[in-house]
């Protein structure tokens, strides 16, 4: 088969179409001939040198895809071959095959075509284990999501909408506070204008979602409501932070840090098992769907890399196996 | 009544047996007759003026007390006058009567001799809020408890042995360790001699409960398990700390910190009975019992904050009223 390696740690140049040999299903694993993966920022980490695969995983890049199940590991239940689906990959998804543990397969949801699935696996799973399972959400509460127009942020805005929460956004330009509007959002923040501290008001947010780390600590902290919840899922400002005490226990606050791809297999299985019950009906019936900024053919990942870097796009960006 | 006061902020000596105006219940308050208060941190910090109770708060030290009550307040049922009880306070407890919510009142359990039961409101309420309903410790998980010793120390071993977690204590003595394995506990850890990090094992612990905030905060993100939760509820060593967010994210981690004084009256109605639901019934039993170091008359109020600052203590130091 076909896949995109990675050469040497570089830039988006390093990616690379090549012929590698074919993976083989495992015990309790499926086979799926791929029709798309998505862009992510881990991806970008990766062909760095930044962020090596857990053991075991896939070298190449590619967290997750949509394809057909074109065969069965040993022990595998309640798939069948030619079944549509996407899944949540430990890496291998910049590929025509890759082997996916069962646990981690979705079906295609009712209306939305096979390659635009492959938007839905890491976006939903990573709101999902974190907004609600890890920090629980409740209806009535003001969800502050960081670069609300990305891929998280897009699904952000929906899942909170759906549950009934307030939901703010911080994002670079009108245009993406646009888009995030135009999906629900309530408080659009520019964060090129405004401080998101001050534009939130005294109420704060009861949960955020934070993908700046070190950079964004000290005000997150400051733009919490009391009992409030801060999730750290990315870095892109730093890791190494000054935390003020005093100023958590003061809002009887959290602060939680998590990260889907070295999870265990049994906790991967039971995120997405929330996801297909919670989730999936919420896409079935078109209250939310995948916001999906560019297709590209696999062969053009570098390109994909570079749109990715240039931080220009709305929602995912996606390349077709 | 006599209360004692503080004349300004110090020392032990500032602490001053003096007569005050008897305090009225107002709605949903019950008066107590106080038999005995518990001497806390917090009492410590408030008599040095670094701790300022919170608004419409007794002046007078003490965060809980046990007692007989005396008058019932406007819309109160479920109490009588002369039922015996223990409570939460806001403050007020050095004093010969207190007004009390009624829903931060519990009933002296079985086997508890009124003045004894003073020892109890303040560390179930911590032990309890925190350990089980902030951060869920589950059978057969490792608990941290920083402080074995303690008054809250004594009872995080009593109440993480009854679930069936294993529980490890840092003390500074010997003598201080014996009564933590008297107690139940499973690893014994003297701070002035081991590396906690290190005789905890590459395992770590599962839940933390930290008193000393910044000087251990690193340390503790070393001594937590994957998807590990660290709750800090003191801070003697200091508010600023430098906090790695890569290692709360390798781990999954979660930070939490809380204090039981300023919550609102329905937060606190709401954790007192689920102390009265989940914990009573387990010194009702005699399978956990309040560990009391010294009583000394109200009066001696300054020695008894000697004694708390000497360190030296193991359990509680009550002052009979």
């Amino acid at each position: 088969m076909r896949a995109i390696t990675i050469k040497e740690p570089g830039g988006p140049e390093v990616l690379t179409l090549a012929e590698v040999p074919d993976p083989l299903p495992g015990e309790g694993e499926v086979l799926v001939e791929v029709a798309a993966t998505a862009v992510n920022r881990a991806d970008v980490l990766q062909r760095q040198g930044f962020y090596n695969p857990p053991p075991g995983a896939s070298p190449y890049p590619g967290l997750e895809c949509s394809g057909r199940i074109a065969a069965l590991g040993a022990g595998v239940s309640g798939w069948a071959v030619g079944d549509e689906v996407c899944a949540l990959l430990s890496g291998g998804g910049y590929a025509e095959k890759v082997a996916v543990p069962a646990g981690q397969l979705l079906p295609v949801p009712k209306g939305v075509g096979l390659v635009d699935a492959a938007a839905l696996p890491e976006v939903t799973a990573t709101v999902w284990s974190n907004v609600f399972q890890a920090v629980h959400l409740r209806p009535g509460e003001t969800l502050l999501l960081h670069g609300g127009s990305s891929g998280i942020g897009t699904m952000g805005i929906q899942l909170g909408k759906a549950i009934g929460a307030r939901v703010a956004v911080t994002a670079g330009s009108a245009e993406k506070l646009e888009a995030c509007r135009a999906l629900g959002a309530d408080v659009l923040i520019n964060y090129r204008e405004q401080d998101f501290v001050e534009a939130l008001g005294p109420d704060g947010a009861d949960v955020i979602l934070d993908v700046m780390g070190a950079k964004y600590l000290d005000r997150n902290l400051d733009a919490l409501a009391v009992n409030g919840r801060l999730v750290i899922i990315g870095m892109q400002g730093g890791v190494q932070a000054e935390l003020n005490i005093a100023k958590l226990m003061a809002k009887r606050a959290a602060i939680v840090s998590t990260s889907l791809r070295a999870r265990p297999l049994d906790e991967k299985a039971a995120i997405v098992a929330e996801v297909r019950e919670h989730v999936w009906p919420l896409i079935d019936n078109g209250r939310v769907r995948p916001i999906i900024d560019t297709v590209l053919p696999l062969a053009d990942a570098a390109e994909a890399h570079r749109l990715m870097e240039s931080s220009t796009h709305i929602g995912k960006i996606l390349l077709r196996a």
